[in-house]
């Protein structure tokens, strides 16, 4: 089945009237871990406090919860509450939320984009995982309304976004902290696993406002990710992307950490990209040895995501700037529609299947 | 006396052996608000539920602790606990960090060091307080050693940063929360009170980063905060500086939040420069309502800090890379040392008054 015993994502679900507290999906089912595993840990509204124990204890859980699913399933069952009977929460606190910008195609384009008459590229690109600091506060789970951002969209104007964006992208879930002062140390000692990420974006006030300090207002309005956070053991891993120059030794990779994971990108029920995860420059080892190389220490709960995750062909572009170009070159829908950028009632929705494995799906609708 | 009962600065203290709790400033003595007021808000190790009751119960409670302080001093004395006698702590737990661009003269300066030939000021800087999101996680309280990050400083070049510096700045803390998707009220009732910030910077590191995403490693490996935070009621306001162009609707000023406070930076004991608060262009309630006019909502605990403060005279620039013009006109100290970016063993010390009250110091030394 989708979600089968190899699979096993967590989440923050709660009954009608209870609080919310950790589980399990399992086919169309949530394992009430707390229940379960008698392990007060699951009790608690997100996942941060399982996440800090580590390593160890993320995979003996595992082991646990397959032995439960399948050796001890008649005694399991009582603690399986079907989908339709829960709400599903944000499944962990964020501490700090890092973007970064790990696909070549993308930067790329949007280079070409924001600096007509450029290669696109900067000469910085290649070298490290370009990335900036988010705003931890307004990630939000999957299924909250996005409102439109009002902002300045150049000088005197003010008004309604009317370049809202998405950018289709995997994130990165910090489990166990480290210490300040010095860099973090394997990327699967400290990462827990992987969600969605939609990273909404507001493309004329970003334009405006960007030079020099990155972007602010045109992205801080919200990011959405998946209820379900996908174990690193459940990952299908594969050498990441041949790299041109060699990187520093601190950006090594010491392992294979490049991901096969298809994603799907859908604006009103009708596919309108498949972005490869495959084909990212920097891989995400990569990104937790950039991220903490200067002593910035890690926390539990800590998201970092990929960027945008666009192909080399036009189909596998993760947002609508690329796809459209701009707005230039407008994307058909069925039903003869047309599309630039979001109108009000859109609804996105980003899917992602590993190994025929799903890692669930990230939607939102612009209100 | 110079902490009197018109400045009161909250914070966070331990005795030895005790957990951390919420505190007030009086003289050389802290005075244990737990024990004092009989509130268990302040039996807390941070400030955060105190700042999250709101305006209101700020206002009542100050007005308390004077009485206390006043009338009931006899009665009071006993809580009243030697400052030698008590560790100070991260006096807030930190939400989202933002670190805003509101100096006129330092956006210049930086501007025409960063992009040599330009004019420096950039087209959008005079139509909105620029800003970027900063990384919470290594917000430190003062006297917390700050170790020199390593980082790239140009292609192909990796080590330790040989330009670290300083920006004194003030910093805003927010009490009260605000909902997604909507703007923020009346700076007064958001805001709790002001701390001292040292946004330490690595110019190195983030001039080859920096380009299109801004500052990230250049300044995540640590912020300092001073211990006491002042609350809104105790500084004296003074309208903000003249604009021009007028400001949008939504920044328009609707009271007076300019401040009339003086900086004093030292290096190793020696002032270096002084610093005018009152010469900052954007205004901290223009900050706020810039930050959320896009529907970005605020939690109890969001930090946000004015930048660099620099005044038109030389002895005025808040940041060695001015001071010093990147390295080029060294400062010269006592004794015939001299300095262009900090060494190692360097003790940075950041005082401000206000009025005829301190507003405390933040201080760090570098390893």
């Amino acid at each position: 089945m989708t979600w089968g015993a190899d699979n096993l994502p967590y989440g923050v679900f709660s009954r009608r009237g209870e609080a919310p507290r950790v589980g399990v999906r399992y086919g169309d089912r949530v394992l009430d871990l707390a229940a379960a595993l008698h392990d007060e840990v699951f009790a608690a509204p997100t996942l941060n406090p399982f996440m800090a124990r580590g390593r160890t204890a993320w995979h003996d859980t595992r082991t646990l919860i397959v032995n439960k699913l399948t050796s001890d399933l008649a005694i399991t069952e009582p603690h399986l509450v079907p989908l339709d009977q829960v709400r599903l929460h944000m499944p962990f606190e964020v501490a700090d939320y890092v973007d970064f910008y790990c696909s070549l195609e993308h930067a790329t384009n949007v280079g070409r984009i924001f600096r007509p008459g450029t290669e696109g590229l900067l000469p910085n690109w290649r070298h490290l995982p370009i990335g900036y600091h988010g705003r931890a506060g307004t990630v939000v789970v999957a299924g909250t309304p996005i409102t439109r951002p009002h902002g300045q969209l150049g000088a005197g104007r003010f008004g309604p976004s009317a370049k809202l964006d998405i950018e289709a992208e995997l994130g990165f879930v910090v489990g166990v902290p480290s210490e300040l002062g010095a860099p973090a140390g394997a990327f699967e000692d400290h990462v827990f696993g992987v969600t969605l990420v939609n990273d909404w974006s507001a493309r004329d006030i970003q334009a405006w406002e960007y030079v020099p300090l990155g972007p602010f207002l045109g992205k801080s309005f919200a990011t959405s990710i998946s209820p379900w956070i996908t174990p690193l053991e459940a990952l299908p891993r594969i050498p990441g992307r041949a790299q041109d120059p060699e990187p520093l030794d601190y950006l090594r990779r010491q392992s294979d950490w490049g991901l096969d994971v298809s994603v799907e990108v859908s604006l009103n029920g009708e596919v309108v990209s498949r972005p490869p995860y495959s084909a990212m420059y920097w891989t995400p080892d990569q990104m937790l040895a950039h991220m903490t190389v200067n002593g910035a220490s890690l926390r539990t709960g800590d998201l970092f995501a990929s960027g945008t995750i666009s192909g080399a062909q036009r189909e596998e572009r993760g947002s609508l700037i690329e796809l459209t170009w701009n707005g230039t070159d407008p994307i058909k829908l069925a039903g003869g529609e047309t599309r630039t950028f979001l109108e009000d009632g859109d609804t996105v929705t980003i899917r992602a299947t590993a190994g025929g494995r799903t890692l669930g799906e990230v939607s939102g609708t612009i209100r």
